[in-house]
């Protein structure tokens, strides 16, 4: 059973940042809030995501997992226009997820939770490097990388104490890197790790929008991005693989 | 003969009301105004439109029907910047009909109009159920609808009290239901009939504009939708034909 | 050796109006400044650019070609945001052409000159026609003519002291005529060449932002563009080869 209201771009929010990475999750609903944690087809990057009851308005539920397309869901709430509430509703043992808002009644069907795979484990990994900063800088930096290549290297320099951002072409290379001045924290760890830029521009979609992104970072070691939702109410964390730096 | 000046946007939304539909039409002018009646090539939709001298900032016609390339005038028509005046001109037996707009003449070679299909009869339909609502809600919901599928169904339920839009899909399902708080006027008559959404989407682009749409329905009955153009001094109507409903 | 400091957006507006025609050029650079000649690879047109010193905040450069990368320095330049000032660095002996703006370093192996074309030597070109004119107005008067045609007429008709721009679609015809009220300068001399709208449009992105454009025009000869840059302290000249018009 669910029942919540919800203001609906806090909602398009979190759908968002889980359509980045995967086209159908576990959405796991209980009094505690909504949590779901997914990895994509090629097993290379993670979405975790959680959303407290004090992100919403209103806030019952029964413990289950719902099997969410996550692509109808985020089609569904591209055609909502304002900024107004959105009941969610799920009757006790319906299939069907409710969506209300204004006028506007949605229905989805959801999918049985025992043919989505497994939620994952979240690994556990060492990143001794933090670095924190604004999402609109991360964002525009993926995507200035994006124009010489397809791939970018992430690290620290901890001597010359700056974050770098670093894409090689074929013959035009661009580096961001970005100090104390720039940055709202910086440890200054030795880190380098290349990753590969549509995995990432997928993420700074919802990334960008976030006024603080703390980033872990380590040698040749996955990335992790976290940052609040719903103006602290809900977080969500991304985790993304290395790719093996060709020489 | 026509000598005509008109506000160039006026002009552009009768065109584009047209064009949704045709590629060619007959045009008719006479001191009485202009009128043009058309369907599409699939015999699906109709459209008639007529423009009254109050139309116009100056008007002069001698009766004469011209054929017009619907999709060539309405490219012409896409270059013209600004909301100047457009003087439009045929000469007595010139086969040609003459734009001028600031410092730009356009020129456009008319149709033979006996090549152009004969203009339609329109039909003689008993709609029962009536509704009148802003053209931007209409629009909204057609376009929220074609999200989810590629037919949308059209009602009234008697009971409620409500005009309802409902389209559905695989999986999912939206259904935008207005009462009286978001309506002009309603019957409470029981109607209901399925639809293209590719014509609605094309009608939507000249109904989405208009403050107030009046629509006929009926059950597995055609729909019309007709709405005032140029301030009220002309008027465009559209017929479309129901689809099967398959269950 | 080239170090200089220039604003971005001047930068971009003269590599802008390089490679509207060609993708890779050979720089000169000299206490004098930058300028570059270069034709497009089906020899149609010729793009020449001058920036003067003064175009710049700094300057300091020996002479020397530097072979570069048209395409790929805009597309560096494209992922530049905001308005700050640019520097440009190449070390004695280097073959990198190092930008940073901000806290963003790029860098772009050059070419080797000698693998570019020559330069072309300009040809000496009587153009008696003389129309001087706002960009933007051209730019409107090119775009509209490529809804009609492929190829666009300009002219001047000494007797009715316009400046015409004409282009004729199979069954439709556009013609702007401007006269003194539009233009800032006109020769009353006979012209008319026929030119390729898909050059015009590419000149026509730089022209456009242009406040004053010199056309130099004669009959059937190639067409002269030629306006300032970087607030006069630099000069762009576009040279476009004449179209047989064909009856």
């Amino acid at each position: 059973m669910l029942r919540a209201t919800i203001d609906a771009d806090v909602f398009k929010e979190a759908v968002d940042a889980i359509a980045a990475l995967v086209s159908e999750c576990r959405l796991h609903v209980s009094p505690e809030g909504m949590r779901t944690r997914a990895v994509d087809t090629a097993n290379v990057a993670m979405v975790s995501l959680e959303l407290t009851p004090a992100a919403f308005e209103t806030f019952e539920a029964a413990e289950r997992p719902l099997g969410i397309d996550v692509t109808k869901l985020k089609n569904i709430l591209g055609t909502i226009k304002g900024d107004d509430r959105l009941l969610l509703t799920v009757p006790a043992d319906s299939q069907v997820l409710n969506l209300a808002f204004q006028s506007y009644r949605y229905s989805l069907t959801m999918l049985d939770p025992n043919t989505i795979r497994k939620d994952p484990n979240a690994p556990a990994l060492e990143l001794p490097g933090q670095v924190v900063l604004d999402g609109t800088t991360l964002a525009n930096a993926i995507k200035a990388a994006g124009v010489v290549s397809d791939k970018i290297a992430l690290g620290i320099d901890p001597e010359a104490r700056v974050f770098y951002m670093e894409a090689e072409g074929d013959t035009e290379n661009i580096r961001l890197e970005l100090g104390s001045a720039d940055l709202l924290s910086l440890t200054e760890t030795k880190a380098r790790s290349l990753f590969s830029i549509d995995y990432l521009k997928d993420m700074s979609k919802t990334m960008g929008r976030s006024e603080r992104v703390e980033i872990g970072i380590g040698v040749d070691h996955p990335v992790r991005f976290s940052f609040e939702i719903a103006n602290g109410a809900g977080r969500v964390v991304y985790l993304l693989a290395p790719r093996i730096e060709a020489d």
